[in-house]
């Protein structure tokens, strides 16, 4: 069992049986379990968590419907109908099953009933593994506005079991390969070398140690600032984009927040070349990296100004300012950039095919 | 101006005008205002605060629909479509004008609304100057359960000025007594026969000292014990029966909460007797006291049995236990008393009228 220390609790990854998930569940042997699942994860992921820890096996289980445009408010109040019809106390604790849709959630429904009671995150997906559930983000999105209404707060424990990624399609393992790509951009040029050697050679056996050096970089910089009054806004590269993108393709079936990181990566890369941040020679080598992997998007020009609309009201502008993370090197990331819309209709411009 | 330490934030008690919530304005002169209003308050205390202070001129205003009948999830929604559409930022500010209501909601509001931004209360009732603007609780009801949904977050600053107390009717006075009367009776005997004095002589001149000594315990008890873990347990003092009374009563027509309160201070008190925790002439002084202000309301056994399903919903139980706090004398009391459905019954039918 590996261990890392991130805000007052610890990230344990290895094998959930050999965890002190057990030893945790046996101190709240008293309250009520609630164990938080999608659809997938109630099939995929449930049972095994059920039947391997018998403390749970008269918890209550709330399944919510999978996909991004049900992490609603709505989904969120009838959650908290139910826990009060469960009379659940702010003594109890909930475990969030799931990806980063799940502790996304789940954290929320946790910190904000009765002012907060306990939660537990085990991320069966790549993205909530390497990402999503560390760091202490909760929320749901307000319409198109991704993650708009939420709060900082921490689980007390995190498990990380690579086993769920066999759970997972193909196009989920490759959502959570663009959040560890991102964090060898903006801090570790090696890192983003190994993770796209891993990519393309075998992207389902993914190494301990290559996901452990993933979490370090997100938990070091989510440590030094949990509630992102500075550094912690690295972490957004390729996120100014990439949020408009997903938004938008929400209405057309949807793309998955890593793909559509990947390809805001992209576009944040190509503006940091053409502001001479990063050389041309630089930007080619991520370019190619990238959309190798992740197909860019078709648009049009009505989706451009719809696009550029969404990422005028994003959390991190100040009054009403857009402002992205560009990069000074590969394994190098600067924020607070103002960016203009001339600027951004350059870039989608760009990459628009005809 | 008398300033009261609390946590990571100042309380100013005296002349808004002399405060220092003009400079704090003028900290704040590049982003967007939003004042959050109700219906009262927008009629009898916005304008004097828009026409004092020319940083709020171009404020945005929120006018929420008065009564605690309005304090839902559903209006909390409403408000962050409002700041979506009017692009607000983490980085804007948000002043809370109004009672305990406007605080407990603004607040909410603004400690969610992209993960958190910062506000200022500005009380206009009593009730909201000596307890509910104070001590970092915000949230709203989850339709009868009382501030089911919220968190613990506080302001940046707080401003008291009893001039506002000449907007308020008497039950609203009355209503914001009943929590000083709390104050004393939990933590100085001698403040409890300060406050009953004044309300028995001239309740709509209150003291300034006054106002401050009741602050003071209320701030005391919090810095102490922000997230009510232990000791602030004791503010609850009557609002084990007081929110099953003011819930239940929500359906026919209303009781203010500090008369619900109040009455729920007489039944605990007489709970406390009952166990031999106080004398029968404390009891009886404490009841002498309250019910010659508070009228107690007529219920049937229906209505008893209703209340009893309320109070084991309450957030304070552990495990479906109901606790409740109870006094060991007039100016001090405990927590964590658990009581049984049929020592509600014996209380609530003590003061059932034939």
């Amino acid at each position: 069992m590996q261990i890392i220390q991130a805000n007052n609790y610890n990230v344990e990854i290895g094998n959930l049986m050999e965890s002190s998930f057990s030893k945790l569940l046996s101190e709240y042997s008293d309250v009520k379990k609630l164990i938080l699942v999608d659809e997938n994860t109630q099939e995929h992921c449930l049972s095994y968590l059920i039947t391997s820890f018998d403390e749970l096996s008269d918890a209550e289980v709330v399944v919510l419907p999978a996909g991004e445009e049900n992490k609603q408010l709505g989904i969120v109040g009838n959650v908290w109908e139910m826990l009060t019809e469960y009379g659940i106390t702010r003594h109890d604790l909930l475990i969030n099953l799931g990806g980063g849709m799940i502790s996304d959630m789940g954290g929320f429904i946790a910190s904000c009933y009765k002012r907060g009671f306990p939660f537990v995150n085990i991320p069966t997906s790549l993205l909530s593994m390497v990402d999503a559930s560390i760091g202490g983000k909760t929320g749901v999105n307000l319409g198109h506005f991704k993650n708009q209404i939420g709060v900082f707060n921490n689980p007390i424990a995190l498990y990380i079991d690579k086993s769920f990624l066999a759970t997972l399609p193909d196009h989920e393992i490759k959502s959570g390969y663009a959040e560890m790509i991102k964090h060898g951009l903006i801090h570790n040029a090696e890192l983003f070398d190994r993770v796209m050697e891993m990519m393309r050679t075998n992207p389902n056996e993914i190494d301990v140690q290559l996901l452990m050096d993933c979490i370090q970089v997100k938990n070091s910089v989510v440590t030094q600032d949990p509630t992102e009054k500075g550094l912690r806004k690295i972490l957004n590269f390729g996120h100014t984009f990439g949020h408009a993108i997903e938004g938008h393709w929400m209405e057309r079936g949807g793309m998955t927040h890593g793909h559509a990181v990947a390809i805001g990566m992209v576009m944040e890369a190509k503006l940091s070349e053409l502001r001479r941040m990063i050389s041309s020679q630089e930007y080619d080598k991520i370019e190619n990296a990238i959309i190798q992997q992740y197909e860019m998007p078709s648009y049009s020009d009505t989706d451009i100004d719809a696009m550029i609309a969404l990422m005028s009201n994003d959390k991190k502008n100040i009054s009403e300012t857009v402002r992205t993370c560009l990069l000074d090197t590969i394994g190098k990331c600067s924020f607070d950039h103002v960016i203009g819309n001339a600027e951004m209709k350059e870039v989608f411009r760009f990459f628009q095919k005809n």
